[in-house]
């Protein structure tokens, strides 16, 4: 374990990392995480709300409107602008899995945006079908790329 | 599986529901999860950043901030007042688990601020352990109980 | 022409209005507007995005979350909590109809909220369409109701 | 109509534009729209309220303000730094006209912070005069203006 | 010194204080500061810019945006509504007085919002004028009056 | 008094100034306040809150996300990328001195972001330490150094 905890200094107090003289690059990150249901909520949504499909709009659309606003939610992130940012859905037998892409060209990496845009879709899922299903969690959130070019 | 998505109308389009007829209640909701790391990342954590205390209550801070701004993150939440927000941790050796309890009198529930307030904490202790260790993933968040008087 | 502008003081200076001493009453208002586009923009958004119903889910939840926030928006306006917001749409020939509905119990009526969803609706509408229309126009923007119990 | 939704995919699905390979340039946008009153409502405000000039300045900065925040209320927006924003406005008989530049050096245009601007300073002008005029409404919101260097 | 900490728990921990108990009771409070600047800096001021009215508008617009946001700013601070806040000034040889009054019907006093309409005036009006006086501080932000009904 | 307020056209009114112009430069602006306090309630903190430390963190983060936000609370400041933002505190007998850094590779410069970081770390410690002083004040926020490279 050599590496430092880069927001904490010597003394272990917090702190937000310097990036002003760190290259301006291309940067990208992907997360994941996922919805874990009861079968008959996925079957019920099958049914009743994903042929519309506003549910996984409503819950893209969360997250993407999050994953913009990370600064304001994770006190030590940088306020950055973002190129892109992408959320996408799987549904499976007893789970929605979410995708989240973000973008920048910046002085600092994008992975607390594409976090950031998973959770809060997982949120509005959660919030969109807990009146038919107490037993919801939310699993495994977590980076899956981080790119710089 | 008889309920009905209560964030659905009967076309299966997604919507707001109307708390204006419930009556306004004292209301109550505790979540739970947790960010589980390598148990080297536990150790260097407890010997340089948990004396200070500072990683916990930078996580609180802004889990008590996210839960606050709830609606303005799930959709289709309605904005409320909220009497007290609690965040609490127990540092395990495998984890970090995270407790959020949100509590109101308004006409609609506060489980969505609970939650909030977990997955909110959850990425800023994310954010400040990333430097050490890339396996670090979000886990298990749930809401434990929901009360109205 | 009797009635006096409420946000002005006799020395014409703009000031937000006292709520303190009115009843708590349950408030509607409606607002209503539209975004006039080409015959083929209609008719392309039909064939392409309307099936699958993004645009206007991506359009009604802007409106919502708009609705939520116009206290941080208008100036003047006084920061409420809101029992329910609906934003529903009608697809013309040539123009896209917005609707929104906001309802609270409150000290003060809501009809900047209905306007304001209107108006970030027309906003995301205009937004997701501008590359296939450069004629767009956002009409008639109105309240069209406003009641209290 | 060889135009694509730009924030479409194949499947008719919303997303947001990827801009992170389009240069940073200098770009400017103009919007207007107008805010339609009684002819007593604009002789009222002339005798009033304009000589002190609050009402316009209320606007202008609700106006500026909301420009800055427009990738918070338009969801598929990018979010991106302003070097200006100006609001300015013509007392017409019926109508107080609304004009609203904005500029950016980005990877994509501003009009829709143009527009921004414009409807929030309308829906401010509105919250400020509904005390006196019941008929108001918003008109011909549109860009006139587009520039790229 | 007998009082407590009523944000710190046994342990010396921040915590948000739980008023979920408390009455309702309408609830003013009024907070006092000021900006002050060289003499040059307040004739520059009454010649060019107070005729006008401006700058103190758009300082009081500020004052007043920012005590509605006051529990975004304010960790520990509960979100509420308000029935009514304004922000005056009193321009001197040497200082602009800036008075701000928040009022609620809540369970918890409203100080802080009065002292962050006043923090976000002066720092406004700060911005407005730096161009001109290097040597301005804000000075003497504080509570003058608290009432409970 | 040759130099003009920048912030006011050649009418007085208020504009936010145009830096579309200017080159981007690295930019680092240093403020500082104080929180003046009767001694016991220095006493106090030392004993029951400065050892677990929380009271100074939570302000820390208090201010640097406030500076993040500054162009939303200061209506006429550009939204810009910050690179870093420190919130540092001396404790002396009857005060608590606040020292805020901010950094930005930007065409205008950070004084205001890093004033408004003092300001907020000083609300939140009064906020925190009201319940056992009512005489605390907020003194002497002003700019210590402004840079560019």
């Amino acid at each position: 374990m050599k590496k430092n905890f880069s927001h904490l200094n010597s003394a272990g107090e917090a702190r937000m990392v310097n990036v002003g003289a760190k290259p301006v690059q291309r940067r990208r990150a992907v997360a994941t995480g996922k919805l874990v249901c009861q079968p008959g909520t996925i079957r019920a949504l099958k049914r009743n709300a994903l042929p519309k499909g506003d549910v996984l709009t409503v819950a893209q659309i969360a997250g993407i409107q999050a994953a913009k606003r990370t600064s304001e939610l994770v006190p030590l992130c940088h306020p950055l602008g973002l190129s892109c940012v992408e959320v996408t859905f799987k549904v499976r037998v007893t789970a929605i899995e979410i995708f989240c892409m973000a973008e920048t060209s910046a002085q600092t990496g994008v992975e607390m945006e594409a976090l950031t845009g998973v959770s809060v879709a997982a949120l509005t899922l959660y919030d969109m079908c807990k009146a038919v299903d107490k037993t919801m969690r939310i699993e495994n959130i977590r980076v899956t790329k981080k790119i710089k070019e």
